[in-house]
């Protein structure tokens, strides 16, 4: 019933024009309102920490394609506050137990999981199984393994996926990737960035607690640096090594607290990445041929800065990366525009995760990758 | 007779004010020219290539303690072309067999070897067996153990040793060292350097030949790179690690293309740096507690440009690096100043290059490095 409801949405969204049926049947509910191309989709957000509070839902009151309809927490005192705030019907405040009658509620199209990263695989399966297009925050789950059940989970439920990259939609980066995909500066040689910040005197966050969060400053700020040496290169890696730092085992008991990474590129380019949960840092460097690109910062909430070599003046409007993110996934339901950040994409980053813990694991041991074009 | 020479020059150079003196007895000369705290010294460059002839020797026209009294050359054409163009007396010039006769020439203090690097020992004790004060480019030689022979020599014969280090005499380094020495930002965290450039299409180039160069590209950019990290964080580091990257096997036939390398700091701070001969590139970043610091260009042969998290403006004039390298080395001598950068320091460099040319080989095995203070 769920898939037939998709499968007939995704036929009136993909429609013409302001063409407008009344929704589909469903089986907990006797009538769906109408959908058309523009309309605004309805985003819940699963989880209520300090990224769906001071980003998500402020970036949701900006966006045009969709809007937020709901919400999933845990916290029975958070209900009031939020629906107060935001004005979110009780009918669209779910929790964890209840979570699953999502599917039976029409004003809900995509689920955003942002949950620890231990809760990633589930949540975003749940979310497929009721039925519902799926964003998941990044990391994009513990390990492949689960990276693979997500995405087999949302093929079956005919959704989409996208991972919490926010940075694919932000102005700097996309001028970066073009650089990089048009060529502006020769072949790029070499890639580097650094992302990371103190973690401050609080040993019990759950991004420091294994369990939760499935490593350190890696599975945190690193997918960044691995983003960036890609999207930066335009390339996947075909090997890496990696080395692990400690300044406060004491404090960073459970994970990772600062790693250096070496990567190849087809090309021959070499990269070169940093990691760290006790070092504020934050920027990207693309060298080419004939020329560089650096952005610094390069991967905070913005406004972001950046230069290149042909003195050309990188400025660009500052909007919420939030908000363009979202409605750019927003537009790849309604109107089939690209996916800017598949499932694929997030499984990549998590194969190389998997093989920069190997090499430490091997004394800084080369690790053959074999990417292909996954997630480019 | 020289050791007695160099005895008495000292205590003459080393005397008060405008004191004048017959300069020692010469077992070649009968008179030596009187020398005085406020003497030029004479510095005879060995070697006419492309860093004496577009960089030495037009430092030397600024340089207020010292000046070009002479040059060493295997090439005939370049001593009528030299001498006419610096005015250098007939008698000032050498070739690499005469070379020895230096010791008899009043003219010449300071011998400044500009050779490749698999002369650098050879002429720098030939130079102290002379009688003659030392300044050996960098790197210091082929290995540890040139440097151990260069550092002896020049004990035995009571003269001073300096490496070729300009930037230690260059203001946007010396603020970077200072803020660093002065912890003006806390401690440092982390610390990284690029430093290469595309050695373009002459595979015939000493450079590229590992009996002259006795390595590539971290022999020659490699060192800044490490000496950035080492007064980019004011540590000698605790271990190295490294890997090596080739893009063009074909061409870089004989010796290493790309290098990275991490090193661990006393307080555990990381260092990340990187050294090509294939890529443009010229980088320092070091990243403090409460701040950081970025050179860029870092290491070429200026104007360098800088700039720091305080928002200062780092502008400082600008004048040729060798110029204020030389005059460091000459007051060095003649009043006693510190050596900015002693034989201690290019063998300490030379000990981490070897380690990373051992990691590497070891495939990226951590090398421990136990340095103490040397050349700090």
């Amino acid at each position: 019933m769920k898939k037939s409801r998709r499968d007939f949405n995704n036929l009136l969204i993909r429609g013409a024009g302001s063409f407008v049926l009344a929704g589909p049947f469903n089986a907990a509910r006797a009538t769906l309102g109408p959908i058309t191309p523009n309309q605004k989709l309805g985003i819940v957000l699963v989880g209520l920490g300090s990224y769906s509070t001071y980003q998500l839902a402020p970036a949701l009151q900006q966006t045009q394609y969709c809007y937020l309809a709901g919400i999933v927490t845990g916290t029975p005192e958070k209900e009031k506050t939020w629906s107060d705030k935001y004005d979110i019907p009780k009918e669209n405040i779910y929790n964890y137990e209840n979570f699953d009658k999502i599917s039976e509620n029409p004003d809900i199209h995509i689920v955003y999981v942002v949950l620890p990263n231990s809760m990633h695989a589930e949540f975003s399966i749940r979310a497929a199984n009721a039925g519902k297009h799926v964003i998941c925050e990044k990391p994009m789950a513990m390990n492949v393994s689960e990276c693979n059940a997500i995405i087999d989970a949302c093929k079956k439920a005919k959704v989409k996926l996208g991972v919490g990259y926010r940075l694919h939609s932000e102005p700097y980066t996309r001028e970066l990737k073009s650089i990089v995909h048009k060529k502006d500066f020769g072949e790029v040689r070499y890639v580097t960035a650094d992302a990371g910040y103190y973690s401050g005197s609080n040993p019990g966050q759950w991004r420091l607690n294994k369990a939760l969060a499935g490593g350190g400053a890696l599975m945190n700020m690193g997918v960044y640096s691995i983003q960036s040496a890609i999207y930066g290169s335009g390339m996947n890696p075909v090997s890496v090594s990696a080395q692990e730092f400690s300044t406060r085992p004491e404090y960073f008991k459970d994970t990772d607290e600062t790693i250096t990474a070496q990567f190849e590129f087809p090309n021959g380019a070499t990269g070169n990445i940093m990691t760290s949960h006790n070092v504020n840092i934050n920027r990207h460097y693309s060298n080419f041929e004939n020329g560089w690109v650096e952005l610094n910062p390069a991967n905070h909430y913005g406004p972001l800065a950046g230069g290149s070599s042909d003195n050309r003046n990188w400025d660009f409007p500052h909007e919420r990366q939030q908000k363009l993110q979202m409605d750019d996934f927003a537009k790849h339901i309604l109107h089939d525009a690209p996916n800017l950040i598949p499932g694929e994409m997030g499984k990549r980053d998590m194969i190389i995760v998997e093989a920069i813990y190997q090499s430490i694991k091997e004394g800084g041991k080369k690790i053959p990758l074999d990417l292909g074009n996954m997630g480019l």
